[in-house]
């Protein structure tokens, strides 16, 4: 059984790798690659992928895991060969299951999509979206009905980006924190502005990106195992754990999208960073999940960059580079970084304000896959919706219903995993500080080495051992609640808007 | 058949593109991967090169080539379906007589002796290179043996890199070209120096970037196919003809790596931006031959780039950029960049000595393989032969035997192809100027098109398809000659150093 196990390494640690060369081509793609390269790219990545796909779903590796699934049996459970076999054979499992022509199939309509997607935006019209969108559904449909098992075709969606994750959970969950979130910025609307006008002036880019560096440095980003680049749609991606890259944009008269562009991604990327070697070549050398993955974006963008503390340190020194906030001060330059005001582009939101546009999409999606909506209705049932949640209304689609890319891509189940992260953030953040009692004075003096341990001990190191929801019970205690975050939005929201 | 023909062309551009990602790991690993990468990196590669050559070699890839062999008779002989068969054939045939344990011996000596190597020049110690050098020379002979057909074992490790051409050839070739070349060397020793001291100054590397994009833009560089990057060791690389990037070095005191380093790697840029659409996705979709593709890298860099036409049109744009250049006539710039002085270092060569650092490797190698040289004795025959070519002795090991990492990675038949490359760019030339008897005074005004047109239709579009002397005979009359050559450096030389 050792040599089976040993072959089975092998054979997974060639797909690892070769999805590793796969993921080189993508960051090449949205970074450096010209514009004529785009057709050949697309070759490169579709052998890539088919052989990739072809190994996954081989024979050969059913058997294998067939044998070693016994083999496990006798193993410590939560031992790195006991988990890698269960992870590998619940994704031969999924992968498997999934027809070799749907797959082709939902690869046609998406690419095809996804064009009518940005005509449609373009052009404000959800009519021209509306018919690949149609198929999009039917396809995410389809796809569910190859699990027939699951208690709701919504969790087949899910359960891509969420292993183990039910639709059930996430709607309770979303549906306890709901009406505390509208609350809360209901009584902010009360309150008069926020002043963050200051964000909004000439910064020398190059300076701008030199702090940022200095930032990610400070935090513990790894620079021997990572690199930093410039891309329109800020990302990270690994090509293994020693080679971790993220990228940023620097806007020449807004301060934010590098800022806090650059603490996030750092935050993916020093998650992978973080895994255990002894890891490395195994599918499992990876995040958890994607929820779980943004709560570590989110905690180094929002937790720590956003937090008094932390400029408490470096305000001086984000002064001294731009002179021009000399007359700003660190409370006014608090305040203004965390300003709250509902408004129609999620990516755009701020922290109070986020998880309703989430809740939202969950809400259009469930329905749409349980076949309970007329397409043609969703831009008014959008509107209606937005307007219920955050108090305003959209203009037209382009702001309102057709303003993501994920639907195009086919990407249903995906949204969730984004509000789940603010929630997991909050919830490790409390026991952090439990840990960690000084926490908050370490970070007021730029220390970040303990806060990084212990992400690294309680998280990075198990790569995707364990399923999003036992980590988190694992450390907290409990599964994700969404208490740790209202309290959170409450104390903080509560003392800047004097609520 | 046809339906052969179609499974045959499907299975070639999945390699094809396969191989292609392999490429955009090169060039990452060459410009911007983060150290800690290079393992995995490594893990990457092999996976990619494991499938390739398992496709490449494959029962079925054989009957197919067999099966189209009979059929290919019936096109066309030049047409590209015949000649992609037949090139196909002859690849096959090459890989599949090396065995691949063979293979894996190879790649473990060499990244062994790489090591060795580096240490050896390092300490300027041949004897640490010792070892590793005679296993690399051991399985060069036995890679030659796997073709015991073969006229010359040589031959076999040369057709590799120029298909088709035999030691004898070559040793023809150069044993023609030595004497004059010896000859003008001394009498160029004879005159007064040049100087070229205005090139070593600070010149603002910025400046120097945007002076190379302009000149190559003007060359014809098509920039929507391609991109240029800082690398230490500059090359070009292709991802299919659609993406064909160059890198370049900017040295902050002296002009002459940028410049024509930049040259030279659009040179071979342009070459594979050149071939014909209508191969995309085949094995012969790149350049005929290494000394082919040197023959355009050194035509740009050489006969043109470092001619007074062309200098006639850049020189004022060169001195308005870097006023420091002011008091130097065009006349004594001229001189300076084409100054000629016996180093002892292959890769600062100026055009009159550099092929004599080539024939002086070709002879050790075939001595080598041959087995008629002790390899402890090679220093010593290294500096004897350089002082008689080229009057001086080198004073040690490492800017002696040990200069060039070309033998550390195995490679042996491929130092000739860099001298075959300069032949055959003049040789061009003279024709060129028959067709095109303006082309000087194009140049003057900085136009290129007349010249790119030409060399696209004769050599770029045609890819692989002609082997190199058949491709020369075809455009020139006659295979590979060095007479052409001989008259350029002569008349060249004569008039700068008035011999």
């Amino acid at each position: 059984m050792e040599e089976k196990l040993k072959l089975f390494k092998q054979k997974m640690s060639d797909i690892v790798y070769l999805n590793q060369a796969g993921a080189v081509l993508g960051w090449d793609q949205n970074t450096y690659m010209p514009a004529g390269g785009a057709e050949s790219r697309g070759n490169q990545l579709e052998v890539i992928s088919k052989i990739s796909h072809e190994w996954s779903t081989s024979q050969e590796m059913g058997q294998l895991l067939e044998d070693l699934g016994e083999y496990a049996k006798q193993l410590e459970q939560d031992s790195d060969d006991a988990r890698l076999i269960k992870v590998a054979k619940r994704d031969f499992d999924f992968d498997t299951r999934i027809p070799v022509e749907f797959v082709g199939e939902f690869a046609q309509a998406t690419t095809m999509a996804f064009s009518a997607w940005v005509e449609a935006r373009q052009k404000s019209d959800f009519s021209i979206f509306l018919p690949h969108l149609q198929k999009v559904v039917d396809l995410n449909r389809r796809m569910a009905d190859f699990f027939p098992e699951a208690d709701h075709p919504y969790d087949v969606l899910l359960d891509q980006y969420e292993p183990g994750m039910k639709t059930a959970e996430v709607k309770a969950i979303f549906e306890g924190l709901r009406p505390q979130q509208v609350e809360l910025i209901k009584k902010i609307a009360g309150k008069s502005e926020v002043d963050d006008s200051f964000l909004h002036q000439a910064f020398d880019e190059q300076k701008q990106w030199d702090f940022g560096v200095d930032v990610v440095t400070r935090f513990g980003y790894d620079w021997n195992r990572g690199r930093q680049d410039k891309a329109p749609h800020p990302f990270s991606i690994n090509f293994g754990m020693d080679d971790v890259r993220i990228t940023t944009r620097v806007y020449p008269d807004f301060l934010n999208p590098m800022l806090f562009g650059t603490m996030h991604e750092t935050g993916h990327a020093m998650y992978e960073q973080g895994i255990s070697p002894t890891l490395k070549g195994t599918s499992i050398a990876r995040g958890a999940s994607l929820a779980v993955h943004e709560s570590q974006s989110r905690m180094w963008e929002n937790l720590v960059g956003r937090s008094l503390p932390f400029w408490k340190f470096f305000y001086p020194r984000l002064q001294e580079v731009f002179p021009q906030l000399a007359p700003v001060s660190l409370n006014q330059f608090y305040k203004g970084i965390n300003k709250v005001s509902p408004s129609l582009i999620r990516v755009e939101a701020d922290e109070a304000t986020y998880n309703l546009h989430i809740m939202l999409r969950l809400e259009l999606e469930i329905a749409m896959i349980e076949g309970k909506v007329a397409l043609k209705d969703l831009p008014e049932m959008w509107n209606s919706k937005f307007k219920e949640y955050l108090g305003i209304t959209p203009k037209n689609d382009a702001e309102g219903v057709l303003q993501d890319v994920h639907w195009s891509y086919g990407n249903m189940g995906y949204f969730s995993t984004y509000a789940l992260g603010n929630l997991v953030s909050a919830q490790l953040w409390e026991k952090i500080n439990l840990d960690l009692p000084d926490l908050d004075n370490q970070i007021s003096n730029g220390k970040f080495d303990s806060l990084l341990g212990w992400l690294r001990t309680n998280i990075h190191q198990h790569g995707r051992k364990f399923e999003p929801q036992e980590l988190i019970q694992k450390i907290t205690g409990s599964k994700i609640d969404p208490a740790a975050y209202v309290r959170y939005l409450n104390k903080k929201f509560g003392e800047i808007y004097d609520l």
